[in-house]
């Protein structure tokens, strides 16, 4: 007889289910929270926090389709299989998408170490000086190549670069024309999203052949490609002089790589230059996600959308770095802003940068050199065999006419697993790339019917295909860093070395209001280097990516049921694009409805800066509805604004739950009212970690959401982007997704970012409903327990129905600053004394420091967290109680550096409780960490702008 | 026309080399170093320093057939496709192997990770706490499930571990016989090497069916299986309390997730426990690399072979691990040594650790309660389609007698992709894990033809088949670290803070004399995780594991060819096991011409201990040679052992290079006096990284070579392990190679540790023979360059012909040391305050220190490490002239911690100096790393030896 209980042999099988790896607290854990917070059990925090008019019933669980949960195992064999049946051809179509050679210790030291890919937007600079300094080289790549002094620190895509160096063109310049000439010979994808970007700014686009010289008449800017979509190399020193001669200012289109041979853009004259950096090491992914660049001439310098890294220098007087210029950024500007670009690709230009710092001048020059030797003799072997070569001057790609054989080629290329670029049936491109060899050109024009005889001799006759007068005399990244790590064990220890100046997920919980920090779990994130995923072109036939596009269209279908809504986009690479796509659509559902007009949108007070902004870009009208005392929407004031409105009103825009942390009580009225005037309801998904498996916006009255994927589903936030930000519609706007016919694409690829769903597809899979409502609960109640267990020592500022707070809290700081001068900048600054990344400051509501802890910080952790800030709060007091100067204290002196403590000390407070404070003890389990630098000035560095490698010397001054 | 001189396509293609990315100087460093050794190139410093006598000619390139070397790219993808040649089947073949899931975050964290995989054994304590703790955890994880107090940080694999017992057992007991019983069913590569290491020590086995009882006569040891190889699980305790009554000490092999369930052997009177710890998370790997264990009661602690963690305290008091009893270690007593063991399993103990810290005791005990009711209940389904059970009680492995059949049954299951166990044509064996599920049981019984209705059914009618009498009752794993981190992040955090306690090769060089501590390149690396290399099974049929033989076979036969031998066998999983194996081969050899009295070993009084151990293992008596003043071998005594022993001469073995880091001018006479007195040359080929593409000891004397893949052929060291240590013989001796007939294996694996051997293949595939030789001339000036700016600051002991090092030097401190007080361990813990790790110190020579810089560090690091020499020598000076007390300054009072720094500080030097001593400046650049704890007093824990988890009371003590 059996001594145990008899478990089901079908109950054990399934073993530790994931949800109990991906959720931190343990059992007994969860028992002690709820019992801190009153309340039983996590179903009874969920009656009481949330709603009932939210609430989906008996939960969306009954109606659910989704899958059960599968283990690690399970889910990996799974996308194995959809791995599987991927093909894998060599990418030789171009289209702004070439393969690349990741360095294997690149992509094993930084695409699959968690201390780079967990880390947040470098917001707290002291603890992010590693990043900060791989943007900043990131930033130098690109300005040398392109020869143009600024560049920021990465934006979307091409498409979308080229988008804002659009609108930063017509900001920026003198013309009043509304017209922006295009070269007809721009990437298709990036003329889509010009296209989809101008129309509701009320630019007119006018895409032109630029060979017979400049359109007549007036615009504002003007875009070159150089190369362009074709290849043709070309070169825009003319057309840039005649466009300046016009008032005119110019961004120009450029291939990095071919930078290295060609003049850079701005000493051509161009304003500004935009592209992709995808083929310095970034896997294709299908389209995404890669970092897109942008550079400017000095005086754009403060018109730059997005990131920028500067130096500066620390209290010590030590150069250190930051984002500079950051009052330029739209979350602070709202309704005045000129861009919603919040995310970067900051992981991704890390990624270019140690290409570039790997490879060195002499190494992309060499690698450059190589791809277009391949592409001369490639058209060399061509001519030979009597196919027409389209152009004379050429970079990468050939553009061949083979009249009605087009089909026939590109076929016949797939057989032998070459991707080409069908471009018309008389037309085929093709695209040579650090990957191609001499075995694929001899399959190339095999497809061809092209006999080559000696591939020597061709080679030793065929001359180079770009113009003399273009080749580059200039030097470029002449700074010791790309000289420096040329060896692999030199790069992984820079690597390192960056990596350990920064504090991310691997060493301690971030708790941001502003952004879910959950665990990305190494299973979900393994398949993203796998070739068959990472390898893949987006513009190959859909049978290629059968497997890829089967997990995407999963992925759609559970995130509609998740979200209540019928129909999901994932293309936009970021939750501002997914904002966009969304306003978009409903504009474009009023316009199909004979109701164009509509243009109002309504955003509380409290909303994130990017809803106005994006509302701003869709080419509506921001009208703001205040705040009550409670935090939530003022219901007056709203109706007011509604009925101000009413016959104009196209749309609000709401957090749900707000941006404060709290389940609004009367969700349901505010939607009902908006509907009532005609309006369409944008619920902000930004806090959908809150709902998840509780409540679905699509079924408590919206019609449209954006998701983060890096917040909710846990795509890690890569130190400041990739983001992926769907768009969830209900059933009568789903005609109006983006690239869907209506509205025009907001990315440059169909599917936006696919080389990171599967970290979402993972998730959901080994969660299941479940484990997601289960995990929603944890988050709440992990948010409830450091609300009460903080409350008595800092006022929580909000709270919902029964006095709960959703998944975080606001404690408000605004009282101990009139009263004792501490600021939170002190407070988030001491917390890197003990090891703890520091909470949103100042946001939604300066003076207060937000706090989402999420479900998968385990008790101890959230103990930390409360102990940590318990300590400060005594120390608080003893500022208060005049035992330190309000000038001379550990909050005031934070972040303390090992360095400092081994400096002469002069300061009322011992070196000891600088270093080691409450609950901090040295030893192998402390959690010191030891920040590289102290306070940052970032007013000094704004006002003498560095915002490229400086001189080895700055370092030592 | 292009203006760029014409390069070649063909030359174009070929990119970057990896050998570029491995070799560490750039080409001007290398003329830097060059000039400093006063050399103008590597081809004349290779002529310096190297005897002509030892050269191959025109060197080995002429002759070779090692394939040209290809890209990372490439090399992958030839992987990739030898990969893809291996079928992975489910493993139920059982026999010591069983089919386990690597959790993904272990995966990432430890087997994929430098900081983990790059370090070195810990024999500098201070900056090796993070995997000591691991250790320890290990340590305490076999010692709570064995029941047995003390537990060793690991041996090799389950049949070493089991030798090693049977000499642990015969030294410590009472007993004289010569005999050791070991039960009938013990695992038949158990058994294999358990013959071969007891024949040459004169022990007896006597293999017996102890369902009988002990059989007659007197023994010193006995050996019990628990469970069985047949899967039966019989209670020991009658045997042992019967073998001791005899006078017999008894090792119980034991599965420990069994134990889990069962009453551990410590419990039932066993003396030791040994078994592997593979199931707990490790790779298949076809074999290896795995963790074994041995554990043992109290009074055998000090028996224990191999490493052994235990606590300790700093100079401070705070409690701090080291390697404990180190003086039982063989490198130390040489001939007297009871093992030769020096390579532990370091990287798979930890994951093992790691395993069982994620699951805890509860999460343990539920797989090993799923495994074997899914055991039960295969075996009642087969019991109801009439299938004989031959075991009642069993934990995993069922045992079915078909009949005739046994070969039909196999071949089904094999086509249904499970691997079953063939026991003989009647029997077959079938082995449940953590990987089996439902569908597995039933495609199980329909290959035996078996149709089980409902599985449900079947499971609630099946009772364990577990003994109720031997049900486990105590408590195991209740220390808090096993409770603590059952997250993911929990476990991810804690695994970064135990990295970052240790210094790794991602951060430093670690200029091991003793050791080639070179790039463990990440292409290298990758492979080994890929599932189709990692998850076979060692005994599945050949034609699934082809892709996996075949890289063997490339293998053996590249290394053959680099080192001039005709035969290379893979099998040995250690440098010392490849040691045994040649000298197994020798003393055979001598027995197959009737010479079997030949048992004389000559070695240098420079060898490594291991030599002597060896040899001592192989049955030899072991003749020391003298040494010259020069530090070569003293050829007046080395002639006059000879002629001493002439008749019963077997071998000498001879390092070479030697281990005083010199090419020994005379090697060919020695080699040759040897050879005419009938005896054979062993080359240890620990020094093979000062040879490879310049010289072959299979052609310049030796007849046998055991090589260290994990020295010169990039296998990292994994903190301790794993190592490959592969014996290289000539024509002659080929038939004596281990496991082909003759002598018998000396590893439990056919192959030994196939999982790590794509590292080696990976590496000669990418560096082709001239990357090879240039790695090995680079590495040549790399020591000469280190040995030049350092012999003014410290005398270098030994050079060669010319006045030139091989690829290491020892700088001799014993002067120093007379004259200030200052040691060789101030020197080294002093270079942790740089950041950097300490050469080997006091081997081969008491008083010195030995540095290999190796190839892969390039001259900044070189530099850094010389500059900090420099600077350590100055604060020597300092101490001479009086100006610090020889007690009381920075070198003494190394390393510093932060902590220490927060602490008062009454030094008569600055805290200042101490931390940041010249050229470590503080920033994000500096290499500052900081020890978690202070010199380390190893006596003491010597003294009150704790080698588990202490109580947490004990850290905070």
């Amino acid at each position: 007889m059996s001594p145990e209980p008899h478990v089901p042999l079908t109950v054990l099988q399934r073993g530790t289910p994931f949800a109990d790896r991906h959720i931190g607290p343990r059992a007994d854990d969860l028992d002690r929270m709820l019992a801190t917070i009153g309340v039983g059990s996590l179903d009874e925090l969920a009656d009481r926090a949330l709603p009932a008019t939210i609430r989906d019933g008996s939960g969306v669980a009954a109606s659910s389709s989704l899958p059960a949960p599968v283990s690690e195992a399970e889910m990996l064999a799974e996308l194995r299989a959809l791995a599987a049946r991927n093909t894998v051809a060599v990418p030789m179509i171009g289209l702004g998408y070439a393969g690349t050679q990741t360095p294997p210790v690149i992509r094993r030291h930084v695409l699959e170490n968690p201390a780079w890919y967990t880390a947040y937007t470098p917001y707290q600079p002291e603890i992010s000086q590693g990043r900060l300094e791989a943007l900043l080289t990131f930033q130098t790549t690109v300005s040398d190549l392109t020869g143009l002094p600024v560049a920021g620190a990465s934006l979307l895509d091409e498409a979308t670069a080229a988008a804002e160096a659009m609108t930063l063109l017509r900001r920026a310049g003198k013309s009043t024309s509304p017209r922006f000439v295009v070269d007809a010979d721009t990437l298709p994808q990036t003329l889509e999203v010009l296209r989809t970007r101008a129309e509701p700014l009320g630019i007119e686009l006018d895409v032109a052949d630029l060979g017979a010289g400049l359109p007549d008449g007036e615009f504002f800017g003007l875009l070159v490609s150089y190369p362009g979509a074709s290849g043709a190399v070309t070169g825009p020193a003319g057309l840039i002089e005649a466009a300046h001669e016009r008032g005119a200012l110019v961004a120009v289109a450029a291939d990095l790589l071919a930078l290295t041979l060609l003049t850079p853009p701005g000493e051509l004259g161009a304003d500004a230059a935009v592209g992709t950096t995808q083929r310095f090491g970034v896997p294709l992914g299908f389209g995404g996600p890669h970092a897109g660049y942008l550079s400017v001439q000095q005086k754009l310098a403060r018109q730059l959308p997005g990131r920028l890294v500067g130096l500066t220098r620390d209290a010590d007087g030590n150069p250190a770095l930051r984002l500079a210029l950051q009052t330029r950024e739209q979350h602070i500007r709202r309704e005045k802003a000129t861009s919603n670009i919040c995310t970067a690709q900051v992981l991704l230009a890390v990624v270019a940068a140690c290409y570039a710092v790997y490879h060195g001048p002499d190494g992309l020059r060499a690698i450059a050199r190589r791809v277009h030797r391949m592409a001369a003799v490639l058209a060399g072997g061509l001519r030979s065999g009597g196919v027409e070569i389209v152009h004379e001057a050429f970079f990468d790609t050939v553009t061949a006419r083979v009249p009605g054989r087009a089909d026939a080629v590109v076929t016949a290329a797939h057989d032998a697993g070459i991707a080409l670029r069908r471009v018309s049936c008389d037309v085929v491109g093709i695209a040579c790339s650090e990957l191609t060899t001499i075995a694929h050109l001899e399959a190339v024009w095999a497809a061809f019917g092209v006999a080559v005889g000696s591939v020597d001799d061709l080679d030793a006759a065929t001359a180079d295909a770009l113009p003399e007068a273009l080749r580059r005399e200039s030097e470029y990244l002449t700074h010791p860093v790309f000289h420096s790590h040329r060896s692999e064990t030199s790069l992984m220890r820079w690597l390192r070395r960056l990596a350990d100046a920064d504090l991310a997920l691997d060493r301690t919980m971030i708790p941001l209001g502003s952004c879910t920090m959950k665990l990305n779990a190494t299973a979900e994130m393994e398949p993203i280097t796998w070739p068959a995923f990472a390898d893949l072109h987006p513009f190959v036939p859909a049978a290629d990516a059968a497997g890829t596009l089967e997990m995407i269209a999963d992925l759609e279908r559970w995130l509609a049921e998740l979200t209540g809504y019928a129909a999901v986009s994932l293309q936009p690479n970021a939750g501002s694009q997914g904002e966009l796509s969304g306003l978009l659509a409903i504009a474009a559902y009023h316009r199909s409805r004979g109701e164009a007009h509509r243009d109002v949108c309504l955003i509380p007070a409290s909303a994130h800066g990017t809803n106005a902004a994006s509302a701003v870009m869709a080419g509506m009208r921001v009208v703001v509805v205040a705040t009550a005392p409670s935090g939530d929407v003022d219901l007056d004031d709203l109706r007011a604004k509604i009925a101000e409105h009413a016959d104009r009103l196209a749309a609000l825009m709401i957090t749900y739950p707000s941006t404060h942390g709290v389940y609004e009580e009367h969700v349901r009225d505010v939607c009902d009212a908006v509907h009532a005037a005609g309006g369409q309801v944008y619920v902000d998904g930004a806090n959908l970690n809150a709902l998840v498996g509780l409540a679905r916006p699509g079924a408590f009255g919206g019609d449209v959401s954006h998701l983060n994927l890096h917040k909710t589903f846990c795509i890690p936030h890569g130190g400041g982007g990739p983001g992926v930000g769907p768009v969830a519609v209900a059933e009568h706007l789903a005609p109006f997704l983006p690239g869907r016919g209506v509205v025009g694409a907001v990315s440059a690829a169909p599917y936006g970012s696919p080389g990171v769903l599967p970290i979402s597809w993972a998730y959901i899979r080994m969660m299941g409903l479940p484990g997601l409502r289960r995990a929603t609960l944890t988050a709440v109640a992990a948010a409830n327990y450091v609300a009460r267990r903080l409350g008595e020592h800092y006022p929580v500022l909000y709270t919902g129905p029964g006095g709960y707070v959703a998944h975080e809290c606001i404690l408000d700081l605004r009282r101990i600053t009139k009263e004792t001068g501490v600021t939170v900048d002190d407070v988030a600054k001491r917390l890197a004394d003990y090891g703890l990344h520091a909470p949103t400051m100042s946001f939604p509501v300066a003076g207060t420091l937000m706090v989402e802890p999420t479900e998968s910080e385990d008790l101890a952790e959230l103990d930390r967290f409360v102990e940590a800030m318990i300590g400060i709060r005594g120390e608080i007091d003893r500022v208060a109680a005049g035992e330190w100067p309000v000038e001379d204290n550990p909050l005031r002196g934070a972040p303390h550096t090992a360095a400092c403590l081994a400096d002469k000390w002069d300061h009322p407070y011992t070196r000891e409780l600088a270093a080691y404070p409450t609950g901090v003890t040295p030893g192998v389990h402390d959690r010191k960490v030891w920040p590289p630098v102290r306070r940052i000035d970032g007013a000094h560095g704004d006002r003498n702008l560095v915002c490229s490698c400086p001189p080895v010397a700055a370092y030592g001054s």
